[in-house]
Parts: structure tokens; sequence; C-alpha cells
């Protein structure tokens, strides 16, 4: 696993300022003691309130920095990557932040946590502070362990506190309430991969057929190896493990955290596992999908609930400073809205009989059709050589719905032919010409002559498409074929169309297209079947006004 | 690469699903035409504006469905994972959200994408529906290329027709905007991974020392082989290749990307590396650094740069609904306040005399260093054979320090001791009689008799430490102890830590400290070699009263 970094003894340092510094909200600072100290803070606080500070060891990022900003942290205190922070380190946070009113810290149920935060707490009390601690243990995937880990749960923790804290509540309620929310947390996790260190060697533990359920933010081994199974199957395991520490009769928020490397495509996904699974029935509020408490590059997820009551929810659903806490969703019922009815243009207009315009659209599909094998022969030297067969199946699907088109009515008949092309031609090349037909059949119909209406269509074609006049593609004979036919007739087009098929065999570099991928030497001396195809077309169409 | 999802063929639609069931905005539906059309749009939406559409290929999360809402899409149309919707589902998005002020397409220069948004677009315009579109080519990974990839520049685009259709400008304004914003933007990526596709094998192309520069967002080869640099000097690399397309006196914002796998921790860290890269000079704004424009699984990021005035600022720093946009940032100096100055308390005595104190420390330090080699070969059997050597620090950093100690006030010197241990024992012990003789000495402040100050210091030490009586550590000798010595006198308390600690000797199960890790086997019969210290130290304190 590879990683973005400079040296690893700045890591966290530069991820800070990099917080800082685009930060949106504008009102966060960090204290003047790096290396040793790493705290981030609120700069507009006035210390009338109660303080919340959090923090632990880096590598959980968003947390706890990213959570600092009206309405959550006022300040918090990072250590090395997954290392606790000093009690030095946090003292100064403390001291930074504590006013009258006092402060509480969150703090995750790690030793390391638990002590350094402890011994920060009661040295700021011998200064005379009023500090209180709250410590979160929401993990249950070691059911035995005595002192459960405290995970992404903690969040809850840092809304609710840091809503109370706004509200102007005081230390003894804030601290009570936050103790009775971590108390009524559960979370689990789950990988597909360990995580890596930047700058140390990583040995992947698990297996290509392996994920790991229950495993902590720090790396440590998940409490068992499970198989890569569908995320509806991974989803239901851990909503029965969960399931054993809920209040049937209660209603639940869930915070769904990507544990740092899980594309949003698959949160997203295990979201909707999620409201699909068996927990669904007591979940009110969602939190996410995002990453909110990741463990590095982590490609896993890990799934918190917080027991609701009216106090919960309202403070989860208020609006907070930190761009990172994605905001809580009430759950209701997909919008899903019937698709409109557009005028199927084609349909619209009834078959309808024009000797002229039959004849036309027969002589061009048959020659179409004839020159099959010759087109493909062409292609094979440049391409795959399917060109032939493509325009061959274009033509025959037009031919085989002659008789439903509205022939007496021209515009409505381009734009049946563009609507039959594109399904039956499939590919760039049916797009294009519907695209064509479709564009012209709108420029007729708006007053234009025929063929100004088909440079119309080719000026949209060309824009959609991309290619220009001498980019070796059919536009090199459509082009000057409809520029004669504009000022003169349709044996100027035909003639304007081969001189212009002919040409693209000089032209040494495509630019668009398939054959843009190619080089000169394959090219040079090849006409281009695309442009071929449109000489074709136009040489038929001026033998229909010949005498046969 | 794993992936969570349950089959291939509804990713996309599961994804979607999840989206709409957690975002928040509340204001999010979806078109019921699934499988074929895959539509988000604004469920709060009467068409007396511009719509905006957008969309591609799946797989760019949360482009573009997570930034359809107030203030940027009107509505996205996503294909399968790297493939273009249809011009049918395209057309029905326009349908869904197209009123009398029209709609504008926001496309990103693929050609499936053009055609596809093309031929819609020609469709919707024959059933007369007002229809623009502009064609996003940010990426300037391949100079050469004449049709440049659309990329994560387009997100500006969304921002800033965005602002602009709510703000009520007409369709020509809003499409003339967005073309230029398009012509103005200059994007480029790099990647320590090619990405993965879920339910697809995947093989690394990329070698253990290997990062590609200016690779596109669907996993398409980049423009050139780079080694597995710093931070700063890949920032550094790209800020030159960016730098040719920028205007010497423009300002700029910045758009910082991770393409999808990349831990929070390491994007702020690339965003402090831009931010004092050569681009920094003309860098005003900072979009991001967030997953804006994935490519699935991908271990990099992209930057997009667009060329500022002041209607673009104004635009770009307007609150939006879609939490998936991470608001503008203005570039400012990064807020350092000084660390605050607490009392040190231990300083703040000056040392003194007292006969009775020094002797009592003496005796016990004198004690803890001669059973040092006792210690450890306790700890040998069930730690790491050091407990001696660690106590027996402790113990001389104390005598060392034993003339600058304030021993005519007990308080002061229980605190100034704890602060001598915090320092030369560290770890956790160190750490746990730091917290008991600060909080002892507080509790003393405050008009507490001895052995009742130090039941409060054990109470502290208790709760950040976890342990409890019966647990295998010092408590179980220091519980009894000073429990005998508030109820009797200190013979008692010696009596009482000597039984607690070959109490220990029976616990078959450690619940906390490093004990907790080992088998019932390993310990029984073993005397913990904490609680065996403390009972050292009170048979020492004993001692003194005895005569000589």
């Amino acid at each position: 696993m590879k990683h973005f970094f400079n040296r690893r003894d700045t890591i966290v340092m530069e991820a800070i300022d990099g917080l800082l510094r685009t930060a949106a909200s504008g009102n966060l600072g960090r204290i003047d003691a790096y290396p040793d100290i790493k705290v981030v803070l609120r700069s507009d606080w006035d210390k009338s309130k109660v303080a919340l500070v959090s923090g632990g060891g880096a590598g959980h990022e968003p947390s706890h920095a990213g959570f600092v900003g009206k309405g959550m942290l006022t300040a918090a205190v990072s250590g090395e990557i997954f290392a606790s922070p000093s009690s030095e380190a946090v003292l100064t946070a403390i001291r930074a932040v504590t006013g009258p009113a006092g402060c509480l810290l969150i703090v995750k149920n790690y030793t390391g946590d638990r002590l350094n935060f402890g011994l920060a707490a009661e040295k700021a009390r011998a200064e005379g502070l009023q500090v209180e601690m709250v410590i979160v243990a929401d993990d249950i995937a070691l059911p035995e362990l005595p002192q459960p880990r405290g995970v992404a749960g903690t969040l809850f923790v840092h809304k609710i506190a840091g809503h109370l804290s706004e509200a102007g509540k005081d230390l003894a309620t804030i601290a009570d309430v936050a103790r009775r929310v971590a108390a009524d947390t559960a979370s689990l996790g789950m990988s597909l991969s360990s995580c890596s260190i930047p700058g140390q060697n990583h040995e992947e533990r698990l297996g290509e057929g392996e994920g790991e359920l229950g495993l902590g933010i720090h790396g440590e081994p998940g409490v068992e190896r499970i198989g890569v199974l569908s995320a509806t199957e991974l989803v239901s395991i851990m909503a029965g493990r969960l399931a054993v520490h809920l209040d049937p009769g209660a209603r639940y928020a869930v915070l769904i955290n990507n544990l740092g490397a899980v594309p949003p495509l698959e949160m997203t996904l295990i979201a909707n596992a999620v409201l699909n699974s068996a927990l669904a029935a007591q979940i009110e509020l969602t939190i996410g999908p995002g990453p909110l408490m990741t463990a590095l590059n982590m490609n896993g997820f890990s799934l918190s609930l917080l027991k609701l009551d009216a106090e919960r929810t309202s403070a989860l659903l208020a609006p907070v400073g930190p761009h990172a806490w994605t905001p809580a969703c009430k759950v209701r019922p997909l919008a899903v809205v019937p698709a409109p009815k557009g005028e199927d243009l084609s349909a619209a207009v009834a078959a309808s009989k024009n000797a002229a315009a039959e004849q036309v659209i027969i002589a061009v599909c048959r020659r179409l059709i004839a020159v099959e094998a010759d087109l493909n022969r062409l292609d094979a030297k440049a391409g795959d050589g399917d060109t032939g067969t493509t325009v061959a199946i274009g033509a025959r699907s037009v031919q085989d719905r002659l008789a439903d088109l509205p022939l007496a009515d021209t515009s409505a008949t381009l734009s049946a032919i563009g609507s039959i092309l594109s399904t039956s031609m499939g590919g760039s090349s049916g797009v294009l010409l519907s695209i064509f037909f479709t564009a012209a059949s709108k420029a007729l119909q708006g007053g234009a002559r025929l063929p100004h209406a088909l440079l119309a269509g080719l000026a949209r074609m060309t824009f959609y498409g991309g290619a220009q006049p001498g980019d070796r593609t059919m536009i090199d004979a459509l082009h000057p074929a409809l520029n004669a036919l504009a000022n003169g007739g349709i044996p100027d087009a035909a003639e304007a169309s081969r001189h212009g098929a002919q040409a693209t065999a000089a032209m040494r570099k495509a630019k668009a297209g398939r054959s843009a991928y190619l080089g000169d030497d394959q090219l040079l001396g090849v006409v281009d079947p695309g442009a071929q195809a449109v000489a074709e077309a136009f040489g038929a169409l001026a033998k229909v006004g010949e005498p046969a």
C-alpha cells in the first residue's frame, strides 16, 4: 500500500495545517507548540460556555480535529499516528479553552488516552479548573472484554454534547447526558483489508477471500475472519451482532462510517443495505455514509447505533459548523416519480406516401447494402472491419420500416430515420446519424430549405461528435457534399462526396473516431470507410435522377 | 482489490437508492424507470428556473447525483460503471426538469457522453424544449489530444451555473458563463494505483515504486510513469504542468479531489503541499480536499484550477444544498495562537525541609531500589520482566530530586512527586502514579486528611486506569493498604498490602493492564509485581517508625 506523505515525523502536523488552511468555516486555529503539542481549537471561542475537548491518536481523520467548530468540539488534541497525545498536550488544550463554565473531555476507551487525558484532567483540576471526563466504549466486537474499545460511536457524544454546550447547558448536565449517550451506543466494524501506516512496511493479513469482523480502528485483528460475502450478507451479520445490544422497543440513529478507503459508490450501496436490513425497523435517523472516524486506508466500514429520545434526536439534527459532520437524515420512503411522457415524434406522424422520396430511400439503402463487403475490407485496414456491416444494418432497418414512414412529410421522415438508425446501428455512428437526421428535421420544420436543413444537421453532428473536416471521418465526404448541394445540385454533391472520400486516403492522422488511436503509416493510402459510405449514398442518389 | 457490492448489475441502482435514502437535504427523488434509466432529480423543482442536467458513467460518486440540489444540479443521469447513460435516459431527465426557462446540459468530454447527451438534446429540441450543452474538457494531461477529457473541473461548471440558475439568470447567459468557465479550467490527476471494478478481475499495472501522472478517471493509463515521490515533490511536478495553463496575472480557485481511496489524513497533507507549492501565489480559493469526482478506489488525487473573477468567486462561495460539495475556503494565514501558560504547581512552591517526610521518602525509595531484581523476576513470569526496573527508576528520580521538594507542604510534595514520576517512569505506570499523587494532593489541599486524600487519589487512578480490586494489578495491594491506613495506622496498612499482594497469586484472570492478554495458567501462583512493589513500599514505611 502506497501513501502520500513527506516524512513520517511531520505527517500529522502537515495534515493538521492542511485542514486548517482549507476549512471553510474559517474559525479554526492551532496552538503554537509544534511538534510536541498538536491542538486544533476554535479561534472564535470566548470560554463563556462549556468547552468540549476530545482527541487521541492520529490516523482517524476527520476525527477529531475535523469536528472542531460551532455545535461540536471546542478543541481536539492529536497524538502521532495511532498513539495517544501526551498529558501535557491535553492539559495545554484544556487550559486554552476552559473558562468558568468548565470543560468536558470526551475520550475513547484506550489505555493511553484514558491515562493521558486523565492525568491532564487531574492537573487541570489542581489548577482550579472544572473538568469532567466521559469515556466512550462502544465497540461490541469483543463481548468478554471488560473494557470495550471506543470507536465511531464517540461522534454521537461529540454531536450531542456539542449541541448542549451551544445551548448554554452546564457542565454537570452535559457530562451526565454525554455519559448516558455513551452507554446507549453500540458499534461494530468490518473490513476487507487491514490498514497500512505511511512509511512502515505492511503485510496484509487477510487473504484474497477473507474479510474481518469486529476489528478496531488501529488495525488490531478482528474478532473473527469471514469470507468476502455480498454487501447484504455482511450487513446482515453485523445487524445480528448489533441487535443483541438494542432495546427492542426503542428507536435508533445509525452512523455509517467509511473506515478509510471504501469508494463513495460502495458506501451508499452499504447504506442502502443497512436500510434494508433487520435493523431498519428500529432506525429513525441516519448519519453518513462518509469518512467520520477512519483507520488510515482500511477498506472497511463501521455501523454505530444510538438509542434515541426527543432530546438526542433534536441534538443530532441541529446544524453545526464542521463540514466533516454529515447531517443527520430522517428515514423516509424513497421519492420515486413517474417517468415523464415525451412526444414520440416519429410515432406521432402517421405513415404516408411519396413516390419520389420512396425511390430515393430505396436507391440509397440498396447501394449501401451492396457495398457492405467493400466497406468492411476498407475498414479492416485501419479498424475492426465492420463499418460495412454496421452501415448495411442501418440501411436494411430503414428499408424494412419504409411502409411506416410519413414520406409525405420530409421533416417527419428525417426524424423517423434518425430514430430508426439510433436503435438499429447502435454505437457512435448510429447516434451521430441520428443527431444528423433529428437536427435536420428540426431545421426543416423551422422553415429552412432541405440542403440548409441538412447542413444544420451536419453542424450539430460536428459539434457533438467533435470531428472536423480533415479528421478522416464521414464528415470529409458529407461536408463537401452538402455544401455542393446547397450551391448546386445532386450531381455536384455526388462528385464532391467522391472527391472528399478519396481525399481521406491522403490524411496522415485521424483526430477523432476510432482511427485516432492508430499510427500514420497504417492509414496512409486507405480511404476512410465512413466517408466512402457517404460517397456511395450520394452516388446512388445521383443515379435516381438519371435515365435507367 | 475487494469491493462491497451484491451483484454487478445492481450496483449503481443500489448506490443511488442509498444516496437518496441518506441525503439529509430531503429534496431528492429518482425517476421510476429502473434499470434502464437512472435519473436523480430535485423533488422540489418547479421548472421556473433554468434546469441543469449532468451525468455520465457511474464510478465517480458523489459525481454527479451527489451534487443534485439547491444551487447546483437539477438532475443527474447515471450510466453503468464507466459507461455513458443512453440518450433515452438523458432525454427522460431533460423532459422531467425542463420548463419554459430551458435546460443546460453539462457534459464531460467523452465520446459516449457527448453523443448520448447530444442526441437527447436534439430530440428535446425537436419536442420544443430549449436545450443548450456545455462540454467540459479540462484535463491537461495529454497536450496533443485534440479532445481533452473532462474531469473534476466539471464541478466548477456545476457550481457556478447552479448559482446563476438559482439567481434566476436566463439560459443564454448561464450557457455562456458555463462555456467560459469550462474554457478557463485546467485539471491534472495522479495516482499510486489504478482502480479496480467490482466483480472484475484486476491486474495492477503500477509496480511497488511507481505512480502515474495524468491518468483519467476511468483507469485509463496515465501520460507518464513516475516514482513514488514525496507528496511535496508530486505536487510540485503537477504544479509545473498546470502552471503552463495559467494566466500569470490571474487569481485561481483550486479544487483538491480525492480520486477514491486516499485517507483523509493524507488528503489534508496534500492540500497543505498544494498551498506551499508554486501555485499558491495565485490561489485565492480552495475547494476540498474531499472525494468530489472519484474513480472507484483509485489511490490518487487531482487538482483543478479555475481562473477567477468577481462573479465566479461569489458563485463559488455561495452556500448550496448538496453536502457533497465542500464549501469554498478563502486562502488566509494559518491562525496560530500562543500556548497558554499554566500554573506550574510543582515549580510554584519553593523547596523546604521536613525531617520526618524526608526519612519516609528515603526509606521507601531505598527499599524499591533494593527489590528491583526481585520484582523483575516476578514480572518475567507473566510480562516482559521490567517492572522492577521501572519502579527503581521512579524511586531513584524522587531520591535525586529530594533537595528540591517542598517537604514542609505535604500537598505540594505529593504534587511534585506526581510530576517527577510521570516524566521519569513514563508509560502507563508513571501516568497512573502521577494521577494518584496529583489527585491526592488536590484532595489534601481541599481539606481532606492524608489517608482520605490518598484514597481520593486511588479513586481517580481507578477511574482512569479502569482496574478494580481483583483485576491483578497494584490496586490489589494499594486499595486494602489505604483503607487500613484510614481506619488504623501504618502497620495495619503494611500488613494489608502484604496480604493484598499475596492474594494476586490466586487470581486466575487479569482484567486490566498488560497481563489481561495472558492465559490463566501462565498467571496462577505468581504474585503481581506491581502489587508486590506497593507491599514493599508500605513495608518500608512501617519500618521507619520502628526502632532501628
